[in-house]
């Protein structure tokens, strides 16, 4: 966190104490493109919401600097400071209670979320996940399917569940692997396609469009 | 098969000796929609192609009467005359090979292939599955896929191998599953997709625009 002044510490306080926008947790682990699609969609007004608080698995994951450039909260929570993974993730339960989370984003966060968020947050966190699952499960995703030589893959953002990429499908969409696409190309289509559709996800469950039905999702005209 | 006078069968086997279109050899269960869109798209010129025989492991296989409709070859070939799975593919086998087939065509068939018909035509022989693959796999893919609550199926055509729907990816096309969707309009909307990609996939394949690199294949410019 950058050093505020007594009078800076006041007023943000304030103003997050006034600011009636929905607050989001993000969890991630690495470079945060994600998040910074999510900051920004906040920031322009895009999304009525804010986020309230980051936190990353590791230490070192650069979408902490994009979150402390950007006024918010991040917090590394360490699963080797803890006797367990429950504890582990009572921590993060904890952490995003404490910053009065209402929706838990999941955006690039490459460990399975144990049962105390989920529990804490119910049917309220998402995943994003490069591929459209029950394709291409796991953390990698995009190169298993290069490397299977599908013509489409896509994104998929679901809801968590105790299983991993497989709670309920909020949205996918599509991405076409074109005869010249290597995977470092088609990689950089999906990473925007996600950046699109995590705020679109975000959007429709904070404007309470989203309602969930078994394993299908359903989504009500906006 | 009609009966047809001595004149007329001369004729017919000067038309079939004299036609250079290429042969294919269809492998069917059940209603042979697909077959229909093969045996259309062969009479109105769309595929430089002819249906030399069709294959049912089904007796009843409507599939069958579509075929002879259109003055093809249509053969029962029951598992059950056979000794066990291999006889009973060396007989499919022996059947397209004595119809002078150069390229297998899986529409609708809903049993593994035997190595016997791999083996005897080498990356000729193609499966039409009604979903992404490696997504929903099996006999019940449109069912699976819209139970799973996906937002994005679709339709595969690959070279099969000796795995079940697991062959090098030739093409597919996404299939969005609406709000309103039931299975049956789904099923409804894959099946039309089915007719359109089976053909354009004949088509690349005999217009050698088709090759295989490891899993990945490639279409050459047209």
């Amino acid at each position: 966190m950058p050093e505020l002044e007594p009078m800076q510490i006041w007023e943000r306080v304030q103003l997050i104490k006034d600011d009636t926008r929905f607050p989001l947790g993000v969890l991630i682990s690495g470079s945060g493109t994600n998040l910074q699609a999510i900051i920004d969609a906040c920031e322009s007004g895009e999304l009525q919401a804010r986020v309230a608080v980051v936190i990353s698995n590791k230490e070192g994951a650069y979408g902490l600097e994009r979150a402390r450039a950007a006024g918010i909260t991040a917090v590394h929570i360490d699963p080797a400071q803890y006797s367990d993974y429950r504890a582990y993730n009572h921590a993060i339960a904890a952490s995003l209670e404490a910053h009065g989370v209402q929706l838990v984003v999941m955006a690039g966060y490459m460990r399975l979320l144990g049962n105390e968020v989920l529990r804490a947050f119910p049917q309220a966190v998402i995943n994003l996940h490069p591929a459209l699952l029950p394709a291409f499960p796991g953390a990698s995703a995009i190169p298993d399917a290069f490397e299977w030589g599908v013509k489409i893959t896509g994104v998929t953002v679901h809801f968590a569940d105790e299983a991993f990429d497989r709670g309920p499908i909020i949205c996918q969409e599509p991405v076409r692997v074109e005869q010249d696409d290597t995977l470092e190309t088609l990689e950089a289509k999906i990473h925007e396609v996600e950046h699109r559709m995590i705020v679109e996800a975000i959007r429709l469950i904070i404007t309470e469009r989203v309602s969930i039905e078994g394993r299908t999702v359903h989504i009500s005209e906006g």
